[in-house]
C-alpha cells in the first residue's frame, strides 16, 4: 500500500508545492489539510481545491474557528498570557489545535507521516512536532524546509515548471501568521531592532494617533469566560472577532518585542492582536475585583509558568495540564462586567461591578459606614513585622552597633 | 528631660494640628521633619516655618529628591516594579526613605517617638511602623489619626481654637500623596468602583484624548541606570522629572486599579505616573535585548516578590536585601539606548540598540548572513520533549488506547 | 435565651476548668466537644461524661480518625507537606478538622461564640480563629488563655476549689499535642536550642539507636492514596496506623528542628511522626518514578506553598483550593508500591514498580536494547545551550576579551 | 601545524585508548589532562606517565582538590543543592572544574578541541559541552563514545592490539563516578527498579546496619562556610574530607533514587555522599537559626533552582549567577555551631547555637521572662486571615447560603 502523508495546508506557495515534492520525494501521497482558525484571507473551498490541482489526493478543510476560540484562545483569557508579560501568544495557540486535526486526518486516512512548512530555527518546528509526538507518537514528521533545505527560490522555480495555479509574482515582502486571536509580522527591515515599525505592516489595526470618537464597551465574563458584549450574549468567538474590529478600529493592540524564542536566539516580532490584549486587560481587571489576594499573587507565577509553556509547545504535557486544573478553580467566581474605553490605541478600563466582588465599599470607605476595625492594625503590625524587625536587630547588634 | 516627638510633617491640616496635639496628650516636646521627595506644592521653606508656628521646638526640612530617586526609584527601575502587574508603588517607595529621617532626626534630637498622621486601614502605616523598627526597634510609634481616633472635623475646630496659620476652609475632595515618582489620588465617588475617573483628578498628565504631536525619545541605560536622555546626561532625578513632564504633556501613565492592599481589603485607586511608567517600559525593552532567557524567565518572578515586599512595608527586610542582590547581578549588562514614541498616552518602543546586545542579527535573520545551523533542531525537538511524549505515551498506554 | 459556646474539649486540666470559667466568665452555657483524631490517651468516653461533671451543658465527643486521615493527611500525603522540608505539620493538620467540628455544633446547638484553649504566642491561635472565620464569620472566638490571661495556677486552684474531677497533682513537663498523623512535644529544658533531646520525650517511637531486625514494608499507592500495605488492602487511617507501630517500633520519624512560627518567632520543637514520614517518602519516590520531569519540578513549589497554607492556618483559603487542584491533577498516575526497608531510625526506599512508571528500561539501559538515539544529543546540546553561551560570549566581548 | 586536542583523561580504558585512537582518526596531537577531584584510586603519577606510554604528546594532572571544595562543593552547601529534594549533585558539580581545566590547557597548549569521554544519553556531555562553550565558544568538542560508537569492545580489542598498559582484563560490573563530594553508581541489575541495593555497591560508607558507637561531631559555620570540626580549623576540603570518614564510618549518605535526566529518560542511581549530606543537613538547620522567615521561604525555591541549574549542566549561565548573588547575601549570618550525632545511617542534629540567632529565649519561652506581647495576637489574626475570611464569605453568598 501507498504511504500516506498528511500536509499542513496554507494554500500559498511553500506548502502549495510540497504537495507535489513530497509525493515526489517521498512516494506517498499527500493529503492537504488546511484548518480555519480565522486567518481570514482566501476563500477556504479555493483553498481546497487548489491542494488538488497541485496533487494532493484528498483535500481537507476544517473548520475550527470555534473550537480554537474556545479551547485554546480562551484559556489563554483566564491564564491572561502574556509572554514576556507582553506577547499574547499568536501562532502558539494555532499548533496545537492544527496537530491535533493533522493527527486526526492521519488516523482516518491511514497516513503514517504528517509535514509542515517550518524552517529550522523557530519555535513552531518545535510546536508541531513535540504536539504530534504527544498525540501520536508513533507519526513521522518531515519538514521539508528544514530537512531538505526546500528554499523560496526552488519552490517558485518548482510551481513554475510544473504550472501550478498560484500567483508566484506577489512576493510580499512579510512573512505573516494570523488566526482569530491576532497577527504576526515578520520582515526584513525589522531584523535592525533600532528600525521602527511602519503602518504599512498593520491590518488588523488601524493607526492609533489618527484622531476619531472613543468607544466604550461593557464585556461581561461569567466564570472567566466573555459571555457578553454590551449586555449581548456571545460565544467567545463572537467576542473576540467583535472587539478584534472595535479595538482594531481604535488601534489597540500593536506589540513590538524583542522575544526569546525556544531555540536559543532572540527575535523582533510585530504582532496585532486587538481583541486578545482588550479581552484579557478587561479579564485581568475582574480578577483584580474577584480574587483573593493570595490566590492572585501566586496565580501570576502560574500564569507566567503557563504562557511559558504553551510558547515553548508544551500544550499536552503534564505540567500544562497541572496548571490548568489551577487556573480553572481560580476562576470559579470571576464573574461581572468590565467597562472599557477603546480609544487612540489604549483600552482602558473605567469601571466593574461583580456579583461575586471581594471590594467592600464599607471596609474601603473611609466616609460614613466604615465597618474596619482599626485598633486590631497595631497587633497585626507588630507581628507581621516581627520576623524581620528581629533580624535587623541581629544585624545590628552582630555589626557591634 | 522632657520627651521628645519626632512628627513626619506634611504641611498639611491634620500634621499641623498633630503638632500642638501630640504635644498636649503626651506632654512630649514635637519635632516636625518634611521630608521633600518632590510632591511639590507648597514652598518648602513656608512648610518649616508653619511647624514652629504651630508650636514645634524644631523644624527641619530635608531634601531627599536625589536620595529619593537613587535609592528608591531607580531599584524600582530595575526591578520593574509594577504591583499586581499595573502600578509602580508610588507611596510605598517614600515610606522607607521618610522613616530614615525620621529616625535619623530621633537619633539627633533625643527623641523617644516617632508619629506619623496614617490611618488604621492603609498600607502606609505598616510600612511607617515595620520599617521604624527595623531602622530602630526602640522606637516607639504614634499615630494620632488611628490609635487616637482624630478626625477631619476635630482638626478643623482645634486649628480654630487655637488660631493655626491654616486655611480650614479649602476641602479638596480628593485624599492626595504625591512624589516625583507619581501620584495617588482616593475620593469618595470612585469608591464605588463602576464609577470612571474625571478629568479632574489628574495633575500629572494631560487628558491623552487631546489631539496633540507626538514627542519621541529615546532613553540611554548603563548597567539598568538611566544615564541620558536623547543623548543629554541626565541624573536619575532629572530622568523622572523630565519624563514626568513630556510623558505627562502626552497622557501617559494613568492607572486606575482595584488594588489588594496589605491590610486585607481592596481599594480603588487612582495613580498616575508618566515617568516612571516610561522608564520601566524603557526599561524592560532593553532587557528583553540584553538579559539571557532563562534569567530573565526567573527574573520575573524575582520583580513580583520585590514589589509585593516594598509594597508590603518591607523595605529592610532581609529577604528584600538577597533579592537586591539577584537584581544588581541581572543589571550587569543591562545598557544600551531604546527609543520611544510619547503619543496619546501610550508610550511606545520603535527601538532598540546596545553594545551588550544578545540579539544577533546572523542568527535572527532569514535574509543572506544566515549562521543558524537549523539540522540541530531535530535532535533539539526530540529531547526537549521527550519527557512529555513518554508520559503522554504512558496516559495512553493506562488508559488502555 | 441563653448564649452558648462551643468549647473545644481535650478532658485535660485547662479546658476542664474552662467550662465552668467560661460560664462565670460570660453567662453562657458551655457545650464540650472533643474530636478524637487519634490521640489516644484516655478513654473517650471518660472525657465526655467529665464535661458534664465540670458543668457542660451539652458534651460530645466525635471519632474523625478517618475522616482525619482521609480529608487531611492524605492531601498532606500528595503534597509531600513537609514544612521547612521536615516536618510533617501534625498540629496544623487537625486544627481545620476540629474547627469543622465546633462550627458544626455551634450551628446544631445554637451557639454564638466557639472557645479553644490556645495562648497568644503560637500558630494554633490563628488556625483555629482563621478557620472558624472561613466557616462562619459571625461565629465570636473566645481563647481564654491568651483574652484573659489565665493561667496554670489559677486554673489549678478553680479545679481544686471547685472540685473537678481532675488530678491536677500529676504535672508533666511536656506539652503535648499528638494526633493519629505525629505527636509534638515542647518542654523547657529544650528552650535552650543547645540542649539535645532526651530518650523520655519519645513516645511514639523506640530509640533508633536500639540493635533491632529490620522489617521490610511494601506500601501500595492507587492515583496517590495508600491502598495496600504488604498487598493487604488498607484505608488510609490504616495505612498511618500500621505504619505508625512499625515505623516507630524502628525509631523513625524523630524531629528536631528550629521552626519558624506564623506569629514571627522562632520556636524549638521535637516531633514524632514515623507513618507520616514513612508514607511521604514512599510517595515521593513513586512521584520519582511516576511524574514527568517539569510536572516534578514544578510541583516541589506548590508542595512548599500548600505546607506552608497549611501550615498559617489557611486551610480554608482560595489559594489552598487551587493548589489542590493542581496537586490532584498531578496524582492521576501516581499507582505502583514502594518497598521499604525500616530499621535503624531509616525508611529506606529499595525497589519501586509501577504499571504506571514513566521509567523505561529500554531507554535507561547501557545494554542490550538501548532504543536511546544518540544522535539527538548534539543538537539538544547546541540549542539548550544556545542562550547561555550567547550570553558568556557577549559578557567577553564587552570586557574587551 | 598538527591540531591539537585537549582529552579529560581518567587513567581508565576508555580514556587510555581515546589517546591513539583520537590521533588516528583526526590527526591530530593528544594533551590528555586528569583532574584530581579527590576520586581517589590510582596515583596521579602513574595515570599522569600512563597517558605519555599510550601516545599523549602532553600529559598534565591537576590537583584541583581544594578548588573543587572551595569554588564548587561549597556554594552547594550554601545552596543546600539536593537534586530531587534528595542528591548532592556528586558528578555535576566536578564537570564546570574539569571543563574550566580543559579550556585552560586548551587555550595553553593551543589546542582546538577538547574531547571526553561521556556517551550520548547521560547529562554529563551536556555539562561538558555548555560549559566548554560557555568559556570557550571557539573550542570545538568530540565525544568519541557519542559520536563515533567507540565502545567497550571495540577499546579492549584496540589496547590490545597496541599493547596499551592497561589491565584490560578486571571489568567491574558497575560504573562508577567519584569525587570528594560523593560517588555514584550504575550498574545492569540496577536497571531493575524493584531490585535493591546490595551492599557490594558501597564504597564510601559501612553498611549502616552493623552495631557500633555513634559519633559526636560539632560543625562550626562562618558565614554558610564550614570553617571547624570540633572547635579545630579546617580547610572547606578537610571538612568533606573528614565527615566523610565519620559519616561514612557510620553509613551516613547512601542515596538510591529514580532521577529525572536532562535528556529527558528517567535513570535509577545510587550514590553515596556521607560528608556532603552530612554537611547540608548541618547547614540547614544552622540556616533555620539565623535566616528570616520569608527570606527562608523564598530561599528554597532559589536552591531547588540552583540544583536544577548545575544538575543540567548551566554552571555558568547568567541566572546561576544571579543566584548565586541571592544565595551570598543570604549567607552572611549563617555563623555558628550545630552539633550532630551521627549513627546507623543517620546524621541527627542536636544542638544548635549562634552569635547571629535569630532564636531569641525570652519570645519563645512559656516560662519566667517570656517577652511576647500576646495582646498584639487578635489583631494579626483578624487582618491576616481577612482576605481569605471575605473571600470565603463571598463564596457563601454566592452560593445562596
Amino acid at each position: 500500500m501507498t504511504e500516506r502523508v498528511v500536509l499542513a495546508y496554507s494554500g500559498g506557495l511553500d506548502t502549495s508545492v510540497a504537495i507535489g515534492w513530497l509525493g515526489q520525494e517521498t512516494g506517498a501521497e499527500v493529503i492537504a489539510v488546511a484548518v480555519d482558525v480565522g486567518q481570514g484571507g482566501e476563500d477556504m473551498d479555493v483553498v481546497r481545491e487548489r491542494a488538488i490541482a497541485c496533487g494532493a489526493v484528498e483535500s481537507v478543510v476544517v473548520d475550527a474557528k470555534d473550537e480554537f476560540a474556545e479551547e485554546y484562545c480562551l484559556p489563554a483569557v483566564r491564564a491572561n498570557a502574556l509572554y514576556q508579560d507582553r506577547y499574547p501568544i499568536v501562532s502558539a495557540l494555532s499548533r496545537p489545535l492544527i496537530v491535533k486535526h493533522l493527527v486526526d486526518a492521519a488516523m482516518y486516512h491511514g497516513a503514517t507521516t504528517v509535514s509542515h512548512g517550518c524552517t529550522g530555527k523557530g519555535n513552531d518546528q518545535v510546536r508541531f512536532e513535540v504536539g504530534t509526538k504527544a498525540l501520536a507518537p508513533d507519526l513521522k514528521v518531515i519538514a521539508p524546509v528544514r530537512d531538505y533545505a526546500w528554499t523560496r527560490e526552488k519552490a517558485i522555480a518548482y510551481a513554475e515548471e510544473h504550472g501550478l495555479p498560484i500567483d508566484v509574482t506577489k512576493k510580499s515582502p512579510y512573512s505573516i501568521d494570523q488566526n482569530v486571536w491576532g497577527r504576526a509580522v515578520e520582515t526584513g527591515f525589522l531584523e535592525d531592532i533600532w528600525n521602527g515599525p511602519i503602518e504599512d505592516l498593520y491590518s488588523y489595526t488601524s493607526d492609533p494617533a489618527q484622531p476619531r470618537d472613543a468607544d466604550e464597551v461593557v464585556i461581561g465574563f461569567d466564570g472567566g469566560v466573555p459571555v457578553t458584549i454590551d449586555g449581548k450574549p456571545v460565544s467567545v468567538l463572537q467576542a473576540i472577532q467583535d472587539l478584534n474590529e472595535r479595538a482594531g478600529a481604535q488601534g489597540i493592540g500593536r506589540i513590538d518585542v524583542v522575544e526569546d524564542r525556544l531555540v536559543g536566539i532572540k527575535s523582533r516580532e510585530i504582532y496585532e492582536a486587538p481583541g486578545a490584549m482588550t479581552l484579557i486587560a478587561a479579564h485581568m481587571e475582574l480578577e483584580n475585583v474577584t480574587i483573593e489576594r493570595e490566590l492572585a499573587r501566586y496565580k501570576r507565577g502560574v500564569d507566567q509558568r503557563w504562557g511559558e509553556l504553551a510558547y515553548d509547545g508544551l500544550w499536552f504535557s503534564p505540567l500544562k495540564r497541572s496548571l490548568d486544573a489551577f487556573v480553572d478553580t481560580s476562576q470559579e467566581h470571576v464573574t461581572g462586567e468590565v467597562r472599557m474605553t477603546l480609544h487612540g490605541g489604549r483600552a482602558t478600563v473605567t469601571g466593574r461591578r461583580s456579583t461575586s466582588s471581594l471590594y467592600d465599599f464599607n471596609l474601603a470607605t473611609y466616609d460614613e459606614g466604615d465597618s474596619f476595625d482599626q485598633s486590631m492594625a497595631r497587633g497585626f503590625i507588630e507581628i507581621f513585622g516581627m520576623s524581620s524587625t528581629l533580624a535587623n536587630k541581629r544585624d545590628r547588634t552582630v555589626a557591634g552597633e
